[in-house]
């Protein structure tokens, strides 16, 4: 799964792609037709594992075929009972419809897109933390509207940058559901299958917890939420170290510049760039899932609930490959306290007019109190480290 | 306040109104000079209440003087020190800068737009529990891509509802909060008079409290998601209404219905119109506040938050207006069972084709089903309704 | 109508203020009136001129009561004919649906917040070509990705910012055209009360014309683009205005520079601030307007209609006060030659390295080059400035 | 390329396939090196066509590649050099930067995707000018705010549809162009090369001509937006087509329905469904590039300039099958004037106030009048059909 134009997304690798996909449909399949066998409701025979009965060669099939329904599943049915055999044939995707099967593969692509983020998060943290501790005594100037403001500290830069971070972590916290209600959601097939209401409640438990995954779903919005606000917070990190990269500033640089096809001399912060990228291109597809929730309607909606699917995927492979970006670059992140302390200096006096106000010195207290704002951050960061 | 382009916008009376906002700046000054007066840093006598120095009549003049400096503090500020009187006037904003008093204002702001979101929502989860509690036996077409699916009860319609209002009553939890920073969030202002970081963030705590704010900022868009998850939820109970209301359908209708201005005959379902225009409208909006944290540059960025004041306001308008329309509607549905049951006995025998194939038996069992499901939903809102 | 959270919104008077918005329903009521007796199918008693029978005073109470209907024309008429005597009372808004009204006063707003846009436009293009021809010679430091790349002038980039705001020009061409359909759009109204579709098409030009709009409806995503591109435009040049205002850059300034409530040494590009905030927020609101394009239904849509009213209103709005913020920024602004000069010096050898290899010279051929753009740039801006 | 999360996304075939962009890189570069060879620059030796020198097998390379510069023109020409032999290795790119590849081979993406619009587009407006024309007298109700309104004719709605395709159809009218301006847009390396400012634009000139692309690139933000108006077009009609279908109300059904995969009955209209599928995602992807140009900066921008090639490509494929889809639905639109005339029957006398109130007569003059309204849209249609 290349993506020539959006370089950096091989590093999502197969999360999220067709393949990936395919493959989590076909588990919630095999995890509902185990579920009937041990349950009681379809015979033993037929619990035969359904994982290889579909795979990357009906890739393009699939996709073709599922115009005509509207949606993957139905062919994908078709061809697992095609090649499940007798008696299995006849239980796969019994009681399900389409949109329990499509809405819960794509909570386990969602799981494990969240799972990358939360790592690529430890090591931002962990780098940001370091950052925050080492520079707590690095003098550089604050900026405000562009202008140089009041002294501050990297260490306490880097410290609203890890307040961010944590806070997008925080909102990572949406557990993926598996949904097994049946046609219209009203659990009516799964309780005719199971005889009762709390017997459609075991059955689908018993799918959702062999899936590891949470049993109440969530409005996808709070999820597509949570991976824009990662974007945003890489995003505000992006744009600051693409400012302090400039030659002009000097203050940061990236460990790694990119090359150019024609100026030879060219060192860019293309890890920013590419961040910076992802975070302009988020909050319209967080906005497209919510569109599409409001735009509901009925049992099953007609087009909102479609427009989901491939908003998320792309969503969520941005975030990834942004995360990833966010951490190589904070892991190698270059400080420069003498660019910093050269620009405070011509700042200077300017720049410590509202401290001299208050104590008529200009080397004043700012030291402690921004000691005060980075040690309340690593008290969080160490929540998530461990 | 009137909008003549946003029929429903009087219900919000002076929320977030621009007198609102003015006297909610006046009001963080006061809350703050008073904490500097207790801590010992001004003088007693500097203690004098800012209410009423700066009022309505300011405003046009306010507005106006606003735009030199980029925010209405600036001139603000001005304002009350001319009137304060001496030694008040020195003291007023002392240790604070522009973002802590315009950002705590709005936090005010928004926490009248949640307490009344939150009433609403109050009154609509009564209504929607009553709903699916009363008609968890009155059976309707249950409809999926706009075709008759499978039977369900008009209760478990209305469960689907209630669980998604109590979803986004969930996202509203994001406690507003002061900021109390001073220039660029150092802490350096407000520790230089107090002597100390510890002082400092006592000062800070104390201004808070007395405001009655939480201590620790959340980026904006935690609440303004929050907002949109509610109209998205309002939108689908609009949608379906407005469906349901059609004539050809009949099912539901709104307790009086808008008129025409050359159509006679007209019922219109306007509440469900105009609530569905809400839902239109946020999205975009919550769209608005990510992208403004995503460009986020600098200690204070050079218009990424100045974006960010009117998005808020016009966002927590747009929701509580729909948030009182979506309370009147639910509260004054009409629901006609007759209806429902001549639609489903015109859909049959189509529509039990899922139910015969597991029971053979279309009268079949999804009344435990759907049961099981509203008995859940309910006890979700008991905890809502106390 | 001052806005306190939209510093420079004061810019824009009264347009498509209510007080504005009330005027042009009235104009279009009128202007329909008048055309009715003009054509004998109203007596000439009927021919009241109904401006002044509703003002600003009625507002509060009309934008109340437009809630019940879901539009403020339902209340208007109501007023207005309860207001106009016999027998102008019993043919006021005859034949006339209430999208006609609205629909109509919208474009009358939108007519003359173009004017207002095309005006500022023509000051701001007569700034940057003044900027262009001075500065041909001008030699700075062009960049890409942040990074220092050829040399370039000031000239050219100045050019760059005159061909984008030149296209955002063209991109306000779009008529802006009555609607009298009646009810539904099929001029059976207005045709019963002409005796023929002629005679209705005929009555719908001459109202038309008497407004000084255009007969054809355009969707409103045309001209709602067309502000978006001219927020774009400017938005550009905010940026680099931003970044060159810089300290640690500084070659170039704002006229004047706003102040700071706490760092009196603060000198704030405050104009670019305010103009990059504009663009953050305008691509959701025409995001909104296609939107709603795309949820229409029925000769009438129940929503999307209704979402527009506010958004144009807001979008409009938004866009004046940027391009009067544009036109004095551009009118005003500073140029530095030596800082340019300086940070080009600083820049070699390696800015010269693309230009080396092609010419084994570093003071190579760019300047003809970039003559020719800055030519076919004053070129375009010719035909706005006349 | 197949897509399981967007069905019907094969009909785009390889339209802005990671393949087909590849092809395009190569012919831009190829063009070029041409037009430097005709030029008499390069000599005659190094005028190899590279086409075939990279293709598909390298895209995974090519891919990866890009992350490192942040585009993927870098690495291409590295390989391009790599496998050009001598002499042609030297004059591979020379002059251009990877903005001027990228941006042209974006261009003849855009354009094979508006030629396939326009293709179908000819279908839709041919199936609805039939249906407008055959259906002029075939009354129905016509309907606002979801209920009754006026009677209206199925032609004059279908009238409206087509204006509404005819508008967007005006709209793909943006010229695709090529950009060879080198580094920083400045043309200093063509006229270098080319010995003078006029020489390059000659240069740049051919080599546009032979890609056939127009000279003067406009904003990316104008065709963006006319995709975006297509969908809307489309969105409008699929509403209408979904709401027509539903069983209550039988007016319009699509030639073929779509299956479930649970509920035998069930016949889906499914390409109204997938269309407005495409009409909830295609605005904020248009927002996108408006973000994207208003975050412009510098004279190639850290982020905005790359958010636009994905963002593009996706915004093209969802409108190119969209439009497929809208052809085939149109072109197989079933129309059922009996349940029309039901409808309408069962909606009188109250849909006739209007009317009656005009003429004492419900069987009034609408015909005439939508036949003026069917006629100028015939007249405009017949522009396009020729």
């Amino acid at each position: 799964m290349s993506d020539l134009l959006w370089p950096g997304d091989h590093r999502c690798g197969e999360l999220f792609s067709d393949a990936a996909v395919l493959a989590a449909l076909v588990g919630v399949e095999s995890a509902w037709l185990r579920a009937l066998v041990r349950h009681g409701i379809a015979p033993a025979e037929a619990g035969t594992d359904l994982a290889g009965r579909a795979g990357p060669e009906d890739l393009d099939r699939l996709a073709a075929a599922a115009e005509s329904g509207g949606n993957p599943v139905i062919p994908l049915v078709a061809l697992l009972r095609e090649r499940a055999g007798t008696p299995a044939a006849d239980w796969v995707h019994k009681g399900l419809t389409s949109q329990d099967v499509l809405d819960t593969a794509l909570a386990m692509c969602l799981r494990d897109a969240v799972a990358r983020l939360r790592a690529d998060i430890v090591v931002q943290v962990r780098a940001l933390a370091r950052l925050a501790g080492e520079h707590r005594g690095t003098p550089m100037a604050g900026r405000t509207l562009t202008q140089h403001a009041v002294p501050i500290t990297f260490g306490v830069k880097a410290a609203g940058w890890l307040d961010d971070v944590l806070d997008a972590y925080d909102r990572l916290d949406v557990p993926p559901a598996a949904r097994f209600g049946g046609a219209a959601g009203t659990l009516a097939g799964p309780a005719a299958l199971a005889g009762s209401a709390r017997g459609a409640l075991a059955l689908a438990a018993a799918a959702a917890d062999e899936l590891g995954l949470d049993h109440r779903p969530r409005p996808v919005t709070a999820i597509g939420d949570g991976l824009v606000a990662c974007t945003d917070a890489w995003g505000r990190i992006a744009n600051d170290v693409l400012l302090a990269s400039r030659p002009e500033i000097g203050e940061l640089s990236e460990e790694h510049g990119g090359g150019s096809s024609t100026m030879p001399q060219k060192r860019n912060p293309v890890l920013s760039v590419l961040i910076r990228r992802a975070a302009l291109a988020a909050p319209p597809l967080g906005a497209t899932l919510h569109a599409a929730a409001a735009a509901r309607v009925d049992e099953r909606p007609d087009g909102a609930w479609h427009v989901e699917w491939a908003t998320l995927r792309t969503l969520a492979r941005r975030a990834v490959t942004a995360g990833a970006q966010a951490a190589d670059l904070l892991a190698g992140l270059r400080v420069h306290p003498d660019r910093m302390a050269a620009t405070l200096a011509a700042a200077r006096p300017g720049i410590d007019a509202e401290q001299r106000e208050f104590t008529g010195d200009a080397d004043g207290p700012y030291r402690g109190a921004t000691d005060a704002i980075i040690d309340a951050a690593l008290q969080r960061a160490a929540g998530v480290l461990g």
